[in-house]
C-alpha cells in the first residue's frame, strides 16, 4: 500500500475514529486504526466492539492495501507533522510515514486480524437535521446513570414512531424526555437502547452546522451518518422502564419562573450545603408568590428569595442540587414551569416556550 | 463595618488575591483573606508568608472596618453573584452578602491575628513596562529547578545594573539568560533570587497590555507593583552560581536553524524515543549542512533530516529532549544559533535576532 495527502486529512481521520479504538480489550489489534486505501480515498476504522467508527478522507492511492496503525502512537505523530504532503507505505506490517527528507517507521498490526464493522442488512432509515438530534441529546443525556450494574439506564431511549422521535434517558432518579419532528415517509417504527457513550460520541463528531443525519437500524444496531463518518452501535439489551406512566399528568401546585434565577439560587445554595458524606440536598419552600431557599450548615448560612408566579398549595420539598443544576443549565427557555405535588411526589420542570421538553426529578425525603 | 460594591469589582479582588492564600499553613487565619474598607476602596489582602498580595477595588463604604473571609468559600460564592450591587456587612466575624433579596452568612476570622504585608523601608526602586518584564518571566522560568531541595535552584536571579535588568534562572542541567534596557535614573544596584511561584504568579497578573511595573526591593525583600497590585515576596537566601562563569564564549561548532523546524524534528523524535525509564533522549549529528536526527526504539524509528547553515566541525551530540522542546517553544525569533563544542561541551541556543537572549543546555552522555 502506498498513498499520499495532507496532513490536514490524517487528521480528520484519526480525530473522528480515535475514540472507538479500545483500551483495554485483550486483543492487541484493538488497539489499532484500520487504514484502507482504495479508489482514491483512505478509510480509517476503529472498533471496541460495542462501537465503531469508520471516516473517508481524500488521498491519492498509488497502490491499494490496508495496514493498521498502533492508533495512540500514530495519533500523537500525525498531530506532529509538518503541513505538507505526507506518503503513507506498508510492508510486511511495517508503516513508513515520510515527510520532507524524513520518515518515521511505526510497527503495525496485521489487518487480517481486524473485526469488520458489518453494514446492516435491509435496515429501516431517516433523516433528520444534526442540529436537532444534537441539542436532543444535550438535553437528555446527562440524566443517564455514570454505574454500569444495571445497563439499560446506561442508555437513552431512542424512539421513532410515524413522524416523531424520541429521545428518554433516566438514573431512577430523574428523567430526562425530548420529542422532534421528523420527515419520515416510510411510516417506520423503532424502539432501541443507545448506549450513552455512542451518542456523547455522536455528540463530539456533529460540527455545528446543519448537516442531514441518517440513522438506520435493525433489531440490535443502529447506524449514525453524516459527512463522510459512519458511526455503528449495539444497542443495550433490556426493557427500558415505562416513562409514560411515570410522568403525572396534574400537579398541585404550578411555579413559573426563571432559569437564570432558579440555577444561580440552587448554586448558591449548593455552596452552602454540602455535607460531609458529599450529599448535597436544597431545600425549597414556595409560598406567596415567592421560592425560598434556606438552609445552613456549619460552613454558613444562607437564604435565597426568588420572585415567581403562582397556582395552588403552598409547598416544602427538597431534591439534590446536582439534579436541579444538571437540567438548569441544558434547558434553551428563559422560564419554567415547575409542577410539584407535596413533598413526597416528583417535580417536573416544562419549558414555557418549548412543548417537547420534560424534566422529571424525584424529591428527597428529608427529616 | 458595611460596604456596598459590585460583583465584579469583589471578584477582580478576590482573583487577583487567592493565590497567595496558604493551604497548608497550619494557622487558619491564613486559608483567608482580609478585607479592609475605608477611604472608599476595598483592600483584598492574602499572604502564605513567603507571599504577599494586595489589591484595592471601588466600593461604596458606609462603615469602615476589616473582616477575614474564608477565601475558598468566598471565592466560590462572588463567582456565583448575580451582576447588582452586593452589600457586605461583618459583626462579630459574621460576614453577610446581601443581593437582591437573598442573603449569605459566613463565618470569619478574627482579623487581628491576620499577619501584616510590610511596607518596605526606605526601598529602592525603578520602573519598566509590564510586557517586557512578563517576556523576561516566560523565558526564562521554565529553567528553574522543580524539586526544592537547594532553594537558589526554585528561584530565578534578578539582577539591576545601571541601565540593565537581567533574569537567569538554571536548574543546573541548563540555564535561561534574558537581559533587557531600563530607565534608572538612580543607577541602582540589585541582586536577589526571587521564588519562581513569585514570578509565575506575577506573570499570571500582569495583563497584556502596557501599564508600568514598579520594582522596589529591600535586602530580603522584593515589592512588585502594577495597576491595583502591590506584590511583595521574600527573597531566596544563598548563593546564585556564576552564571558569566558558565557561558561558553567559544565554539567549535555553528548551527543556524529555523527554531519550528527543529522544535517539530525534536518533537517527532520524542514520540519516538521514550523509554522505559521515562528518560528520552535525542541524538543529534551535525554534518554538510544538515542536522539529522536519527533513532529506534522498540515503537518504531525515525529520521528526521533538516537543512542548516553550518561553520566548524560535524559534531555528534546527544540532549535530554524536554530541555529542548522547553527553549524552542518560548524563544520568539524564526531562526537560532545553536552553538556547539563537541558531545561534552554545552549547547548554547542564540535568537538570531536578539542578543539578549541566551539559553544553554547541557548535553547526556550516552554510550
Amino acid at each position: 500500500m502506498k498513498i499520499f495527502c495532507s496532513k490536514d486529512a490524517l487528521l480528520s481521520g484519526v480525530n473522528a475514529v480515535q475514540r472507538a479504538v479500545s483500551n483495554k480489550n485483550p486483543l492487541p489489534v484493538l488497539q489499532g486504526i484500520l487504514i484502507q486505501a482504495d479508489n482514491q480515498s483512505l478509510q480509517f476504522a476503529a472498533t471496541d466492539l460495542e462501537m465503531g467508527i469508520r471516516c473517508d478522507v481524500p488521498a491519492q492511492v498509488t497502490e491499494e492495501g490496508t495496514m493498521i496503525v498502533p492508533a495512540k502512537l500514530f495519533t500523537e505523530v500525525v498531530r506532529k507533522l509538518p503541513d505538507t504532503t505526507i506518503t503513507l507505505e506498508e510492508k510486511d506490517q511495517q508503516i513508513t510515514i515520510g515527510y520532507y527528507q524524513s520518515e518515521i517507521i511505526l510497527h503495525g498490526y496485521d489487518p487480517e486480524e481486524f473485526p469488520l464493522l458489518p453494514d446492516l442488512i435491509e435496515p429501516l432509515s431517516f433523516e433528520l437535521p444534526t442540529m436537532i438530534f444534537k441539542n436532543m441529546i444535550k438535553q437528555t443525556i446527562f440524566s443517564c446513570a455514570a454505574e454500569e450494574n444495571r445497563p439499560v439506564f446506561n442508555g437513552i431511549l431512542l424512539q421513532i414512531e410515524g413522524t416523531n422521535i424520541r429521545l428518554v434517558a433516566t438514573d431512577t432518579h430523574r428523567l430526562a424526555y425530548i420529542i422532534s419532528e421528523i420527515t419520515n415517509s416510510g411510516e417506520s417504527r423503532f424502539s432501541g437502547i443507545i448506549p450513552s457513550k455512542t451518542l456523547s460520541e455522536i455528540y463530539r463528531l456533529l460540527r455545528d452546522e446543519d448537516e442531514v443525519l441518517n440513522i438506520s437500524y435493525s433489531s440490535n444496531q443502529v447506524v449514525f451518518q453524516f459527512g463522510s463518518i459512519y458511526l455503528i452501535s449495539r444497542l443495550i439489551e433490556g426493557q427500558f422502564p415505562n416513562y409514560k406512566q411515570v410522568i403525572p399528568q396534574t400537579c398541585e401546585t404550578k411555579v413559573y419562573l426563571s432559569v437564570k434565577e432558579f440555577l444561580d439560587a440552587v448554586e448558591r445554595a449548593s455552596l452552602l450545603s454540602r455535607d460531609k458524606s458529599g450529599a448535597n440536598i436544597i431545600r425549597i419552600n414556595v409560598e406567596n408568590n415567592e421560592l425560598r431557599i434556606d438552609q445552613s450548615s456549619e460552613l454558613g448560612k444562607i437564604s435565597e428569595q426568588i420572585g415567581i408566579e403562582m397556582e395552588g398549595k403552598d409547598v416544602r420539598i427538597a431534591f439534590n442540587a446536582k439534579f436541579l443544576i444538571d437540567a438548569l443549565k441544558v434547558i434553551d427557555s428563559d422560564r419554567i414551569l415547575f409542577e410539584l405535588s407535596g413533598p413526597f411526589s416528583p417535580g417536573v420542570m416544562r419549558p414555557l416556550d418549548n412543548p417537547n421538553y420534560i424534566y422529571l426529578v424525584l424529591p428527597v425525603r428529608t427529616s
